[in-house]
């Protein structure tokens, strides 16, 4: 049985899963549970997962939930998922671990909470401490792992907001910046492609004609982006 | 070089990494960060540290934090720790991530933020989802993994609290008590020898003439708690 993938694009430890399948050829079925409809409130879903939240996976008899969890099992479990995203090293896979663990207690509460200071303090530790290495990525890595993945799709939840919002936020981190487009730019398309639900949200939000429609949301972002960066 | 520990036995993820080492012979050097005298806020500790908060680890040239990833990383780095801690299985060693991973987006959260709704609904899921296999422990297993341990030793902070507050909280919970006292046996004597400091100042704050109690009550005392971590 093929593996099914319990998300809505709008989450974004959802798309995080996503474009992990995605990037890593693993063949899946995305089941979409509608968060704005309150389908993961639904019993059929408790089924799922119990605990009502997304992501969640099912892989034969297997059920499991927790975003990293999932990503970290996905790495295992299927062959032909290159080491860089949850390396064999216990050295290298234990920073790894660090920075999930640490990413729990610290952004994605600030991202939830919308706590600016926490947001700010998050960023600072992430430009100056996690993008410290040589590497474009965090532990100073040539290639993505998936705390890089979860990470900036946590951080593209901010993409929602205005121009100049966004600029205050990520204006003092440049180096966040350079690797938000790395990590886009390593699992190209599918990053832009899973955010496309995102950005036409934004679009709403910011009441501009759906752009999508005609041109193709990945292009659109694309251009986006290159205004940008 | 031996592995250096450096923890506050005051701190709830300081006792777990502590009674890890000790219910598994691993052998090291405790170096107290006292965080009442703000030790872990000093440039020496940010050295070990950069994130500025307990426990840390350093083994040899290797330097670790967040106290889920230092775990995981004693139970595969140490020779002669019992599988069922973090076991090689690929499915059971998932759903160990899930709950490490649960428990910090909520369990934890709770104790931090004092609220006792999610306090309440954090220990309704443990009694009702993780502790509904048929073992004693999380997952139904029959021996504690790092989960259990990290679990337990948070929610042992609430100690502190009165008789009656902590009946409160427990009191509908059976088979999270149950658990308490397994985990506890478990990993006898360590779990008790560790959580000495933590039962002393049990002792006396209730021998005070309640300043804490009357005016604020649990919470305030659990506020205090927290400022310390």
């Amino acid at each position: 049985m093929k593996l099914e993938v319990y998300a809505d694009r709008m989450s974004q430890p959802s798309r995080a899963g996503i474009i992990f399948c995605k990037v890593n050829g693993i063949d899946y079925t995305e089941l979409k549970v509608d968060i704005s409809k309150r389908e993961h409130l639904t019993p059929e879903f408790a089924e799922i997962n119990p605990m009502k939240q997304l992501p969640a996976i099912v892989d034969g008899k297997f059920k499991l939930f927790e975003s990293h969890s999932i990503l970290i099992y996905l790495a295992c479990a299927f062959p032909g998922v290159a080491d860089h995203w949850y390396p064999a090293d216990l050295f290298k896979r234990s920073k790894i671990h660090s920075v999930l663990y640490w990413h729990h207690s610290n952004l994605r509460r600030a991202a939830a909470a919308e706590a600016e200071k926490l947001l700010f303090s998050s960023l600072s530790k992430i430009e100056s401490f996690w993008l410290k290495g040589d590497g474009p990525f965090l532990l100073g890595g040539n290639q993505p792992s998936i705390a890089d993945l979860s990470l900036v799709c946590e951080l593209m939840q901010l993409e929602v907001l205005d121009e100049k919002d966004r600029d205050r936020f990520f204006g003092p981190y440049k180096k966040v910046q350079q690797w938000i487009k790395h990590t886009r730019n390593a699992t190209s398309p599918h990053f832009d492609n899973v955010h496309i639900i995102l950005m036409k949200v934004k679009e709403k939000l910011t009441n501009k004609p759906l752009m999508e429609a005609n041109h193709g949301g990945a292009r659109d972002i694309e251009k986006r982006w290159r205004s940008r960066m």
